[in-house]
């Protein structure tokens, strides 16, 4: 499978949710598979919190594939033989497109926290740009869970004409505190580290040590990813060192893991990215603009393909339920589907199960759902 | 209700399970209600992790009273004008008892990481001492939550004959890896906040100015206190300003919560306590010292009643369960209760729905079930 890394700059301004402009802006973006003469087998992946453009195959010398490379691929339930597959990376993230880390035109230094706090939609909207400079005006698919689904909620109520199918997972239409107090801990940690400097650190130095704040938040996003029962698998209560009992930083594999994940974090993502992109998810509410949730649902005229994972704790699937139920009491009952999924992995399902509903994926894109 | 507060310190030694000792130790203890004649009218209480021996009551010009006065008092469910009330401070924690901030003997310096690590049976063990140097040999009850329900299910074990009624809530018995992985964030959390020094802060310092790393770890915390349900019957999605929607640190009202409760912990907390009692939280296993679960549970002659809380995420039900269903494979169905208490509050309810539970207390108390 091909991969192909693209950046495009855009001049004219994204204007935002929240009345700030970006102008210039860009993003890069990756796509696999070829895009056929009527321009008719696009599918756009959107991406979670942490992930970015590169969703699916290996660069030269990578050792792990593409985020999604379980998903997406030749033969694969997104079959990149068939589909001219299109992967964005969301601005603010800080994987190569706009992000408080960019150049402010103005003054030539980093925005930081002069860059506008922006809004699931505004990431949309920046992508839809990317789609039409590619001269793309619908798609065959949008595909994405997590702060992905939202992405894929909002391209089904802000252009109904886009997606003949959108498949949201273990999304919701509006963050729930649980969520948003999760995503304070991260804010906090990282506020509170001296080596932020309060927004004003050298982001390579940053980079190179590991910002310790942004690690230990990311362990406890680490605990809503999962599940009671996915650690009990996982980790159970076995020592890292067997004679660790009695010493006081002795380590169960469960703490390992998150020292891992934690503190590799870092290394990889930016402390500013990650504060704005946790408030684009934490003000994300599908129904705003409009009185009511199903005010907003009943513009959506895409086939709305919803599917949410028993298990997952962080966006639960009767936040997934309630999408079903709106849709089906405004009169969409013919163009939503809700498929729950068993499982007790947890959030990250949508990720790791791909197994587990991979033939339903097939089955919308082959129109027999 | 008279509240009595006292402090006994112990020359002899208290052989710890890590094979260290403490000595001279102190432990801080408060009663209410009066001991009778025969001493046969003593309930003892044991404390969670930020708990401490004041447990019902005002102290003079004390605002709120102690954390479990709602459910301990004159005519409460227990009822302090029936029975003496002991409850004392766990060793390990920093409300009087000998702490990781006592002097060394040797030294006359603060233990700090010198402090051994301490279990849950050296903490009942050192329970015991107390309540033998009161001339208390056996007891009407022993009752606690969450890790106070650990010491409870300890006396059951290592002290058959101690008490008549041992009363665990919201408790397990060897803590799952979910529980290890918050309390994992509180513990990275405090060692790399630069104000811990490595354990060699200044106590008087660190309380006034509060450490940041303990905050931003007991919000984490506070998230596996509550449940999803909960949190969205408290905060929903407001904001706190009005205005805030657009502004990087605009808050909602969950993190406004977590800000009070983070922030104003460590005034009141030691860092170095806390990570020596979520160790002894993480290494407990009722079955250590046994080959299985059952063989520690053979021993316990007491009556056993548990108390479960259906939306209790920290501990969840079926821990509870598992000890009910093993002490009636184990023949001892008689003295086994489990009474699983419908709520969606999460693992704090134990501390809030009090109502939901006080007159089955009331009833085993009076020895009813």
């Amino acid at each position: 499978m091909k991969i192909e890394t693209k950046k495009v700059t855009f001049d004219e301004p994204l204007y935002c949710e929240s009345g700030r402009i970006l102008q210039p802006f860009e993003v890069v973006y990756e796509t696999y598979g070829k895009l056929n003469e009527d321009k008719s087998n696009v599918i756009v992946i959107t991406h979670a919190l942490s992930g970015s453009h590169h969703a699916a195959g290996f660069y030269e010398g990578e050792r792990k594939p593409g985020w999604w490379d379980n998903f997406i691929g030749d033969g694969k339930a997104v079959d990149t033989t068939k589909y001219f597959v299109i992967c964005m990376n969301n601005i603010g993230s800080c994987f190569g497109s706009t992000s408080p880390l960019s150049s402010h035109p103005l003054t030539n230094t980093p925005y930081r926290f002069r860059f506008p706090v922006l809004t699931i939609s505004d990431i949309v909207k920046a992508q839809i740009r990317v789609l039409k400079s590619l001269d793309i005006n619908n798609v065959k698919a949008v595909i994405g869970g997590s702060m992905g689904g939202m992405q894929a909620l909002c391209y089904a109520i802000e252009y109904p004409d886009f997606a003949e199918h959108i498949i949201a997972l273990a999304t919701t239409a509006y963050t729930r505190p649980w969520a948003i107090a999760f995503n304070k801990v991260v804010t906090e940690a990282i506020r509170n580290d001296p080596e932020f400097k309060d927004g004003y650190y050298d982001p390579q130095d940053i980079k190179e040590n590991g910002l310790k704040g942004l690690a230990v938040g990311r362990m406890a996003g680490h605990i809503s990813y999962l599940s009671p029962h996915s650690m009990d698998e996982k980790f159970g209560r076995r020592y890292v060192d067997q004679d660790g009992l009695y010493e006081l930083f002795g380590r169960f594999e469960v703490e390992r893991y998150m020292e891992y994940n934690g503190y590799n974090f870092p290394h990889r993502f930016d402390p500013l990215s990650y504060l704005y992109i946790v408030k684009t998810m934490n003000i994300f509410n599908a129904s705003r603009g409009s009185d009511t949730l199903a005010q907003s649902l009943d513009k959506i005229k895409s086939k709305l393909h919803l599917i949410s994972f028993s298990g997952d704790l962080l966006f639960k699937p009767e936040e997934m339920v309630e999408i079903y139920d709106t849709m089906c009491e405004i009169g969409k009952k013919d163009i939503v589907t809700h498929k729950m999924i068993d499982s007790d992995y947890g959030h990250d399902a949508f990720l790791v199960e791909v197994d587990k509903f991979e033939d339903y994926v097939k089955d919308i894109l082959g129109n027999k759902i």
